[in-house]
C-alpha cells in the first residue's frame, strides 16, 4: 500500500451523535491528533458535556447536530440506527457538498448475540446516500472498539479501517483521516453497494469478542 | 487465543467441486499436510485428472461427488453457487452425520466488480444447513486466495480463516483443520446466521485486490 496520504490535518471534524461511546471515542482520538472536533447531539448542553468530559485543553466543542453539520468540514454519522434516517433527512441542506462518513451498524440483539438487520436500501451507508443525494457519502469506522478509542492507556489501535465509497477523492480523504489515529490504517474496501457486509461484520466481531474475551478488529493482509 | 487445537491429523477430507481452483488449492494444501484428500466432481475422470495434476506422491484421489461424500470424514463444499442447492440435495444421505464445510460465496459480477447476491436462506451456509438437516454445517475458507493455495512457491499463507457454526465441536474441528495450512489460523467467527456477511465480504476483498494489486486476506487482531 502506498504511504502517500492526502494532507487532512487542517480539516475540522463533526460527529453527529457524538455523545455515544463510539462518537466520543472518535472525537477523543481526532482531537488528540490536532483536529478541531465538533460533537453534535440533539441537545447542545449534552453535547457540551460530552466535549468537556474528554478533558481540558483538547480542541473539542459541543453543539446541536444542525450547527455541527453546518460548520464541520467532514461529518461523521455515529447515531443509533433507530434515528439514522430521520436525522439525516433533517440535515440535508447542512450536509450538502460535504463528505459524510457513516459508521452506523444496523444490528439487532437477542440471547444468541448480535445479528444484522435488513435495511431497505441495502445498508446504513446506502440509506445515507439516498437521503443525502448532494453529499459525498463514505462508509468507515465500523469496527473500531469504543472501549479502545476511549482508553487513554491505549496508545495505538491495532486495526485497519475499511473505507468504502464511490467518490475516490472522498475515500482517499477518509483513509487519510483514519490514519490520524495511531496504529490505524485506512484501507479502501470497495463501493457503497458492498457496505452491508462491512456493517454486518460487526456482529461477527461481537461474537469473536465474547469467545476470546477480546476487542477484536481486522487487518487486511498483503496490502 | 488458545493454542490447544483438536488432533485432526487423521481425518480424511473430501472436496465437492474439487476440480475448481479453490477446491484444488485446498486439496493441495491438505494433502501436503498429510491428510488423505478425495477430490469430488460430477465426472470421476475429471476428478482423477485434477488429483493427478497436483503432482506425484501426494495422498490425493479423485472420484464422483457421491463416492467422495460417502467416504470422507469431513466434506468441504467448493462448488459454484449455481449448482449448490441441487448438489447438496442429491447427497443428503451420504452427508448425514458429517461435518460439512461450506466455503461458497454467492457473488455476482458486473462492470463495477463483484457484489453479494441475495440468498433466500440468508447465506450459502444456511442453505446448506436447511438442505442437510442431519449434517453438521460449518462455514469457513471463504477468503483464501486460490492463487496462493495453488502456488508451490508460497510456503505460508498470511490470513485467518473465519469459522462459523452452531456446533462447537464441529467449529473446533474446522479451526484445527484450517491451522493445518502453514500460516493460517482458524478463528471462530460466530453463528451460521452471521455467515452472509463473511461470504459477501469476498466481494470487498476482490475490490481490495483490484485497488492494491494484492491477494488480500484478513487477520483478526487482539485474539
Amino acid at each position: 500500500m502506498s504511504d502517500e496520504l492526502r494532507d487532512v490535518g487542517g480539516l475540522s471534524i463533526g460527529i453527529l451523535g457524538g455523545t455515544g461511546d463510539q462518537g466520543k471515542g472518535l472525537a477523543h482520538r481526532f482531537a488528540v491528533a490536532g483536529h478541531q472536533v465538533l460533537i453534535g447531539s440533539r441537545s447542545a448542553s449534552r453535547a457540551r458535556e460530552a466535549a468537556a468530559s474528554l478533558g481540558e485543553g483538547l480542541p473539542v466543542r459541543g453543539d446541536e447536530n444542525a450547527a455541527v453539520a453546518a460548520e464541520a468540514d467532514v461529518v461523521i454519522v455515529a447515531v443509533p440506527w433507530d434515528g439514522h434516517r430521520a436525522l439525516l433527512e433533517s440535515l440535508r441542506s447542512e450536509l450538502a457538498g460535504k463528505i459524510v462518513v457513516d459508521c452506523v451498524n444496523p444490528l439487532g440483539f437477542d440471547k444468541q448475540g448480535a445479528f444484522a438487520l435488513d435495511v431497505e436500501e441495502g445498508s446504513a451507508a446506502q440509506q445515507a446516500a439516498v437521503v443525502l443525494p448532494d453529499s459525498r457519502v463514505v462508509a468507515a469506522f465500523h469496527h473500531v472498539s469504543a472501549v479502545l478509542l476511549l482508553d487513554p492507556e491505549v496508545a495505538e489501535i491495532d486495526l485497519d479501517v475499511l473505507v468504502l465509497g464511490d467518490d475516490r477523492e472522498a475515500t482517499d480523504t477518509v483513509q487519510a483521516l483514519a490514519a490520524r489515529i495511531p496504529g490505524v490504517r485506512g484501507v479502501y474496501g470497495g463501493r457503497l453497494r458492498n457496505a452491508h457486509q462491512i456493517e454486518a461484520f460487526t456482529a461477527n466481531l461481537i461474537s469473536i469478542n465474547r469467545r476470546y474475551k477480546a476487542h477484536a478488529g481486522i487487518r487486511v493482509t498483503d496490502v
